[in-house]
């Protein structure tokens, strides 16, 4: 299915996520762009189902996003319908109509109003998309709806992924077990300004939209807006949650339900290891990094210096080359225009201590740095000694794979 | 002397630039880093030479910038002394102590006050410098100064450069010739948030620190503060503009003295040539594109779109792989944060019009566009349609040969 190698990082199984009440969808093969794959995602929810989402702040949003954006304030779902391929973003008129006339076909195919229908195209940008392709498309997935493998979703909104991502979590909810699934995709243009390019998690816990939609946000500042690929930030970034309500417990009406934080933990869970999911499937990774930066002005200091760090081409191809570069970790700090102290930074890959005092440690070893960049998970922590404040951000490093990748993507 | 092959666009044939009175220079090999190269370059200036510079503001520069940053005050010149394989960045203690020890060597040759002394160092950041290598060095490189071959000082600036970059200018001031010298390096971690890493201009024009300053200040920005290779901005940027006063023709006192206009716009050449010089050796590089944005809310967020687009590793790998991707350029657009509307967006590839009034042109023209795109000098023009604003960012594509360079450059 892939152009390309399957990711070194990639998971050795995938989770056998299980089935949620209230939701069903079939995949369909409607050669958008690709052929021999799955390209079209129909997801049906029950009456009763309540969205909630997190979308791009790019200010040049595709069609579909802006449609979810009117839709959302709803706060009801029936359908989701997801192609890859093609982003239908930049295709003016044309790419309006486009998602109107798929919508209309949706909501044809699941007997719904047009409002409770959600969309999301993901794939080349600027190619108008042909709704006709839809037309029996959808009729006919429509007839084929099923509760499980959630694999099949997660693959037919793949585009330079790799291979599929799923996570999911099940929790005891008063004594009654609720399920979060999740699937989402990347894996360039990965600097969410909200969220990787698609995601959707779906459970069967009742709870109220606006319950969903504040835990949704809170919980994806710190997994899909934690992660960069490459700094560039999509025009269709994508995080929708559906809740059917379909299990057996009293809703979830505020956050004042002491239930909301234990459902908002799992929520995390899955959002969380989506997120990484996309940065270990980075186009061209080999090596995930996790940059921790503590001792800031504030956590939004310390944020926008970790992302200095984890965008820096510089930094990402010396982690590429296992190259314990530190020198161009201080480069990406100073950049960053965040307060920083020059001589009170830190500096560490892993436990190991490379630079303290704003000067190369005392006691570097160098065999011991150099071994332990050879491997493929790596933290680099930057203590710079002014607060409190911390962040992670997490990326993948940067090499040759990306290169060959998007020399020749839309081509 | 280059680790890498030459720039595909390196110039044919360098400039031999005149002498001026009032300098000279020699060159010399310390064995810093490189071996079988020039690492070393010495300045001298006549008595009466003033100095004006902009310097990194990167939160984190080197003790070089620093000590330059402090002698600047004094607006006056005696020396440069320039070193290449070792930035003395992230140096601590022992980094300021080097700095003052190569001064006071310096000042010792040449016989000066050591805040007329500047300095500048390029390479590797974080390992300290040894500025006992200098000693011998200094003392004896003081003994061969001459006032030409200008190739010579920008050989020995060279880093990761693949070609040394020169550029002058001859112009007549009150029926006397002028001249402005000037070279620079490159050529990663360039993101100039003032300049390049390094480039210094010498010209014999008598003019006030104070006038040279401020029109150092102005180029510099439509130059090396308009090109970006890679996003991300050295610790060690030094810009230095050196004027002997040689030239026997009235000072410039201040820019209310027309003469200044006319100088301004020479110096304005030089810098502009020398930045496009860096760009052209941008690691890895094989194409230029020049990034016009134009019809935005003002100048200054043409340019923050401007550099969103020349910044972005997917717009840059596009045109490396000689793609006309501009959904890429959407994309860059909308991750800018700047005021944009989508459906009023035109973008133009050299004179071809491939997107207007928010999509693909219903002229466009896929082979005229293409075969474009296999050109070495790129225009990339996004028109916003909002206001009058307008400005252009020099970069270069990103390619493997950046990540080949730059996954080995320390080791």
């Amino acid at each position: 299915m892939a152009a390309h190698p399957v990711s070194p990082l990639a998971p050795k199984t995938y989770p056998d996520l299980p089935a949620i009440a209230g939701v069903r969808f079939a995949t369909a093969e409607a050669g958008i762009k690709y052929k021999n794959r799955t390209d079209v995602l129909l997801m049906a929810f029950d009456e009763g189902t309540v969205v909630a989402g997190v979308l791009t702040r790019s200010k040049c949003s595709s069609a579909a996003v802006d449609w979810c954006r009117a839709n959302l304030a709803g706060g009801k779902a029936r359908g989701l319908v997801v192609n890859s391929g093609n982003a239908n973003a930049f295709t003016g008129l044309k790419g309006r109509d486009s998602v109107r006339q798929t919508a209309e076909i949706a909501a044809g195919a699941l007997g719904c109003r047009i409002e409770e229908i959600f969309l999301a195209s993901t794939g080349v940008i600027g190619e108008p998309l042909d709704a006709s392709k839809f037309s029996g498309v959808l009729d006919e997935t429509a007839t084929r709806m099923a509760d499980t493998p959630w694999i099949e979703p997660a693959k037919a909104i793949m585009t330079t992924d790799t291979y599929p991502k799923l996570s999911g979590a099940v929790l005891e909810i008063d004594g009654v077990e609720i399920s979060i699934n999740g699937i989402a995709k990347g894996s360039g243009m990965i600097a969410p300004d909200m969220a990787t390019m698609l995601s959707f998690v779906v459970t069967d816990m009742p709870i109220a939209a606006s319950a969903l939609q504040t835990l949704l946000a809170r919980h994806n500042q710190t997994s899909f807006n934690s992660i960069t690929v490459d700094s560039d930030t999509s025009t269709s970034d994508t995080l929708l949650a559906f809740a059917t309500g379909k299990a057996p417990v009293e809703p979830i009406l505020s956050l004042d339900d002491p239930r909301a934080e234990i459902f908002g933990q799992a929520l995390s869970d899955v959002l969380f290891e989506l997120a990484i999911h996309v940065v270990r499937d980075g186009e061209g990774a080999t090596k995930q990094v996790s940059v921790h930066v503590e001792g800031a002005v504030s956590d939004e200091s310390a944020f926008r210096i970790a992302k200095a760090i984890a965008d820096s081409p510089l930094v990402k191809t010396a982690i590429a080359g296992e190259d314990a570069n530190w020198g161009r970790v201080v480069m990406a700090v100073g950049k960053a225009g965040e307060p920083a102290d020059r001589d009170r930074l830190a500096i560490r890959f892993g436990d190991l201590t490379v630079a303290r005092d704003g000067e190369r440690a005392a006691f570097y070893d160098e065999a011991a740095t150099s071994a332990y960049m050879k491997g493929e998970d790596l933290d680099l922590t930057v203590s710079l000694g002014l607060g409190d404040g911390k962040a992670t951000v997490y990326t993948c490093d940067l090499t040759h794979g990306y290169i060959t990748i998007n020399g020749d993507y839309r081509s």
